[in-house]
């Protein structure tokens, strides 16, 4: 059973009795129905009644069900209000435009606005690349989706997809002082999608690609990086690609073992696992195998697409076929972003000594971590309740401080590895262990080491 | 010759001997060559020299370059420095973007992004009106532009048009509260603007159109009020004509004429003349006169397109030929929305007694309003250093605070005279004089009022 946890934490106001063991009433109550409070507040306290907002963790909208009847089920108890606080933070939306520049006065205005800004104008139009000095160019990115793979919920649609675009750019900001927008595209055409981008692209200095389902995203991003002079980049692509590529370069130095000695399986080829391989192959590795649903990918099989044919080309030298199962047997490395509880530790205990496993299906990975680390030396989920937690929050922010900060045209595969050596390099070896082979999501050095990187990559 | 002012704003730092007389020999060759001096800063004093910043405005680069040759002229000065301080507010933008959401914590983290977010995108797919209450939607206008027509400066394409679309994002931001963001798009086809417009639109909850050209402006923003459930305003037309309007209410109060009586020449029939004569139409006036460049807009003319047809059919009644001067003769009210210096105090002095001019093209006007004034019993510019300056900033931002906050999903000329009336009512009887006929851009009241009267529209 899931835990509750903060993603789903309602407040409820309730009036109670003002008995000496009311408190432990309602907490009791809470508690036998499996809500975990997190605060207890009496906003009211009369004679003849309290009234106390208790805010609490669920696992989901039944459970949280549950907790109020457990309240109301109480003798003297009623209910008054239950607020959920995650769509409470959500009222309104979650980021605003502010002015950067005051507006006090006529002189202000003059300058700002017309009509001193009539110069500004002009001095951009005789030189464009001005643009990016004198303009919000300077700092911005874009955050593009069409809303075809929200999360792992799927095609929701772009208004759907708002809220984590919202949220997304609300991080670029936290982490690295981007400034980003949101841009959800009524469209899932391929050609609409492109020609979209290229026209809103005069403001942005980059343009971030985010939840655009397979294989219809590669194609996307290969003809804009063509078109745009800003750097195209597709999160859950690259950004995925760069943390992954990093925690296994610490995750082997824990292993002691060589990349150009392992062999890796990586499980789903969508946009995450293709752009995985893509990188990883930049680094030499002993073998790649890679498995889709339909099984090993192989030249011989006669259902591949252009990507999945270039990763058959690329990959599985020795043109293994068969099942995931078939895979794991001696590999020393297996990344999954593919789909839950693919396997369990009978599996796991086939894969080489010291395996490294990395099982990033959200919210229920392909092995259960427990069951992995029974065999495994090293084990990493997509979670934030296990260690080691693969989050693409290590790479984008500081990928695109060090774009913007270089003025990069474009992006290459040199800055997408210096990112992950960087992410990487931030745990030194002292903290090094098992459980700890990436750092924090918290840590401030993290974005400035990942923007440092990539600026040099892009002006090597 | 025009007046120095803060649009031209330098800052020069110079070293100069550390006499008694320093400071009055620089403020003096500044003063001889016609700089405005704003302030006078020492910020290194030795026993050799001193080194001081000194502001002051300008009227054009070339008179800037006076202004610095005049320092360097003096005896033992140099000139170390020279700053625009216009340029300089505009380095790395205007806007930014920040979230409303604390993101310290997992938890905080949990709640905007995921795992929590993935609640409110699914509540939005099953619900799409809720994205006006979960998302920036509810709070957010887009300002589309596609750089042909900007400010009076022409077809700068859409990059040099983003300072003026960062301006106006802050003064939305500044007066009414509202988050508004720069669309510049890179193509100036009707077809591909309309569309594009479309694509972006789930993120918006208003569309305001900027210096887009006419006649394309024209058929952008109907057809898009027909396919966005969202209310598009292009504010060239609509702004002007809302403050134009309310203005105009004011005027006739002062000259005690009721509107029914007056003969209106409205000279400029683009973006703005057009929705200026269109929202007087629904005000019964005597007669609306139009004119453009190739003279008095009548039936008889071969050159009209769909718009001047439009306006040839529902003005000028007594289908009066000619120029500019002969319309003016007998004319109780002149609205110039055109070009400078097209007539002068002789031809004032043909309109009807107590006459009305708001001479509007900027920076020069139609008509040298010291000059009207000989005649004219209330003259209005668009400029900010004479009485009555019509500025658009009087409409927009209440606008959208009112059509947001209606949740509206279109706009009608209804809304746009409730503005207009809005605007007016701000200044009261007491207030009300021939210099004094709209409030000034900077009175709080006036987007609040505007808004109220929005909304109240809206929801009629």
């Amino acid at each position: 059973m899931p835990v509750p946890g903060p993603g789903y934490s309602i407040t409820v106001r309730v009036e109670a009795p003002p008995s000496a063991s009311a408190a432990g009433d309602l907490t009791g109550a809470i508690g036998r129905v499996g809500g975990v409070i997190t605060a207890f507040d009496v906003v009211e306290s009369h004679a003849d009644r309290i009234v106390v907002d208790i805010s609490c963790n669920a696992v989901s909208a039944n459970h949280a069900k549950d907790i109020t009847d457990a309240l109301e089920a109480l003798p003297g108890v009623a209910v008054r209000k239950v607020s959920d606080r995650t769509f409470l933070i959500h009222l309104g939306g979650k980021i605003e435009v502010n002015s950067k520049v005051a507006l006090r006065n006529r002189d202000d205005l003059s300058r700002a606005y017309t009509p001193g800004v009539a110069r500004v104008c002009e001095a951009i139009a005789a030189n464009p690349e001005d643009a990016r000095r004198l303009t919000i160019k300077r700092n911005t990115v874009a955050v593009v989706t069409d809303g075809s793979a929200v999360l792992g919920l799927g095609n929701l649609g772009p208004a759907a997809a708002l809220p984590v675009m919202e949220g997304k750019a609300a991080l670029f900001k936290k982490f690295a002082g981007v400034d980003a927008w949101p841009v959800c595209l009524d469209t899932q055409d391929t050609e609409e999608i492109i020609r979209a981008v290229e026209l809103i692209a005069p403001v942005y200095g980059g343009i971030n690609l985010e939840d655009i389902a397979a294989p219809r995203c590669f194609e996307i991003e290969a003809r804009l990086r063509e078109k745009l002079d800003i750097p195209v980049f597709h999160d859950d692509q690259h950004g995925t690609a760069i943390v992954v590529v990093g925690a296994l370069r610490n995750a082997l130095r824990v292993v002691d073992k060589q990349i150009e000695d392992c062999k890796i399986v990586v499980c789903g080829v969508g946009a995450a696992g293709s752009a995985i391989i893509r990188l990883l192959l930049h680094k030499n590795p002993g073998d790649v195998i890679a498995v889709d649903v339909n099984g090993i990918v192989h030249q011989g099989r006669d259902d591949l697409d252009d990507n999945l044919r270039s990763i058959a080309d690329t990959t599985n030298r020795e043109g293994m076929t068969g099942r995931l199962h078939d895979a794991l047997v001696g590999a020393d490395v297996f990344i999954g972003v593919s789909a839950p509880n693919l396997f369990g530790a009978e599996q796991v205990a086939t894969m080489a000594d010291r395996a490294v496993v990395f099982a990033l299906a959200n919210p229920d990975p392909e092995v259960d971590p427990m069951e992995a680390q029974k065999h495994a030396a090293v084990v990493a989920t997509g979670r934030s309740d296990y260690p080691n937690q693969i989050n693409n929050v290590l790479a984008f922010p500081g990928v695109f401080r060090g774009l913007l900060d270089a003025q990069a045209r474009g992006i290459s595969d040199a800055m997408l590895l210096a990112a992950a050596d960087a992410v990487a390099d931030v745990v030194d070896g002292d903290r090094l262990n098992p459980s700890f082979i990436v750092p924090s999501v918290f840590d401030p050095a993290v974005a400035t080491a990942v923007a440092d990187a990539v600026r040099k990559a892009a002006h090597a």
